[in-house]
């Protein structure tokens, strides 16, 4: 790891447990049983820690989409051809795909950042997937999208042909076990795809070796989406924006993270568990339970852009309703 | 069951299969995997064909809470005074309650309908709830309050003081099984009052006896909120206007519907499962998977007005999304 990135995470800032306290309290004093909005409120408490204020809100929701071709798919992993990441990419801009809809649909501002479409990384399978500098550039790149934005609550999402090959070759080198519970069934492949998959994230973590070092493993075995999301996690922590996790791939890019450094995922929420096995092991590992558990295998921050209106509704039950004695009643 | 709700109950309306199937159709020809949003795809087809028409939305979403109070309370089964319900009635007309914030965040219309505040029905312990002219009465309120409005997508939920045992009791005695899996904590109460909440749920269905027609258990063992509750899913289903379903009170309310003819609540999604046991049991008697599982135990409607934007999401994401074949690639 570089000294950089070292350095980075050792000045990670942490909650305003003072405004998260208070807005406990709040939870604990407004006009419904106690407890009643359970994990909602905990949602609230949460997110008014993180944006360090005792009236929490998600006015100006944000989703910063990573896209990326990547080299494994050559082992023939997925169901689509490479060239259906630049389609997408293009959709997702156009607001013809299905985040872009969504984004719309929530009231969240979308962009779309291209870190390696047509400039696919390396095979995994067989070498390192990024060069140490384009891994450094596609981190970089993912903090300065995360450093442009004017938001209060950020999805962080990615689209690339072939990417839950790296999501799981990522977790299975980080937390062990069968590459068989990581590796699922992507955008629908086959048996045969489904063996071929399995067989590529083992290669690729024995070449690795399970000792690596967490952001190294990422460099090694992830791709340009997941370094680019790996530093946008980091940047909305230093800015102590809170974020919306999405998927399998997108959790697996945020991953190293909590392994390097413990509570490094605090201002993290899971937005949804996919239909990815490997996505309801990994926030197991992690320990962050869903909010959403509806099946979805989508990508694109989608499953967090779902969830804004959940993290919304929790910050305005608590913000908005009166408290028993501003309504003049006894708790 | 009088005549006139059994001539209701007989001219209940299908979904129009044709859009359903089309907007199915649509769904797995959009810019995304097959079938990678899972549940809200089918969530989309079950709105399209309630809605009837290929272009399923929520853009005029109700919801409609009834309020009332309980003889039971008499019993010593709720950890709050009857009193609540008459201020609780107040602020969810002012705009102080959940509820009423939650439908301001999710755009949704709330009408709150008094069917029995200060006007508690009778102990359902030892005598019927309701007379035949008060049910009567009070599902025609339902019927009436849905009848009057200009809604694309309903939620009907309630506040009552000392409701979720009417609520355990009506699905005790339609279903069977031990009342103390039936009876939850409801606003939280403590052992002592859980243990006469047990008891008063036994007595009742004892005295109504298990054999008795569904709807006149609910009339023998249920509330004012829930006759009214009732009728408005009866008015919903005849308007083919589809509803989504909140906590433990609402589901019981609902659940007779199911038990005198099966399939009447298929214009119905049930929108989260409650902290409340009785209510992930009821759930699995009518065979609804809930959409949310957050562990809210409010009512008001809360739970379901908290899934109103996964409804209006999974429409937009078939209406909104392109094909394949619009953006000119092959599925």
């Amino acid at each position: 790891m570089d000294d950089e990135l070292r350095a980075l995470l050792a000045r990670l800032p942490e909650p305003d447990y003072t405004t998260a306290a208070a807005v406990g309290e709040r939870a604990a004093q407004v006009l419904r049983p106690h407890r009643a909005l359970a994990r909602l409120d905990e949602v609230a408490v949460w997110l008014a820690g993180w944006q360090r204020t005792v009236r929490p809100r998600a006015q100006r929701p944000a989703a910063v989409v990573f896209v990326a071709d990547h080299g494994v798919v050559s082992e023939g992993v997925s169901a689509y051809p490479a060239a259906v990441t630049a389609e997408m990419l293009r959709a997702l801009r156009t607001g013809a795909a299905t985040a872009a809809v969504m984004a719309r649909e929530v009231g969240a501002h979308i962009e779309v950042v291209d870190v390696g479409v047509d400039r696919p990384t390396a095979n995994l399978r067989h070498e390192p997937a990024l060069t140490p500098d384009r891994f450094r550039e596609s981190f970089a790149a993912g903090r300065g999208a995360v450093g442009g934005l004017d938001a209060d609550l950020l999805v962080i999402g990615e689209m690339g042909i072939g990417n839950t090959t790296p999501a799981a070759a990522v977790s299975a080198t980080l937390f062990g076990g069968p590459a068989e519970e990581w590796t699922g069934r992507g955008t629908g492949v086959d048996d045969a795809t489904w063996a071929r998959k399995v067989a590529v994230v083992d290669d690729a973590r024995r070449r690795v070796g399970e000792s690596s070092a967490p952001l190294e493993v990422l460099r090694q075995v992830g791709g340009a989406d997941m370094a680019a999301m790996c530093g946008a996690f980091v940047e909305a922590r230093l800015r102590s924006l809170p974020v919306i996790l999405d998927g399998f791939v997108a959790t697996a890019a945020a991953a190293p993270l909590e392994v390097v450094r413990p509570g490094a995922l605090d201002h993290c929420l899971a937005g949804h568990c996919s239909g990815e096995p490997g996505h309801r092991l990994l926030l197991d590992k992690l320990g962050k339970p869903p909010l959403l558990d509806l099946g979805l295998r989508l990508g694109e921050g989608s499953g967090a852009l779902a969830a804004v209106p959940l993290v919304r509704l929790a910050a305005a039950c608590v913000t908005d309703v009166a408290t028993f004695a501003e309504w003049g009643l006894e708790a």
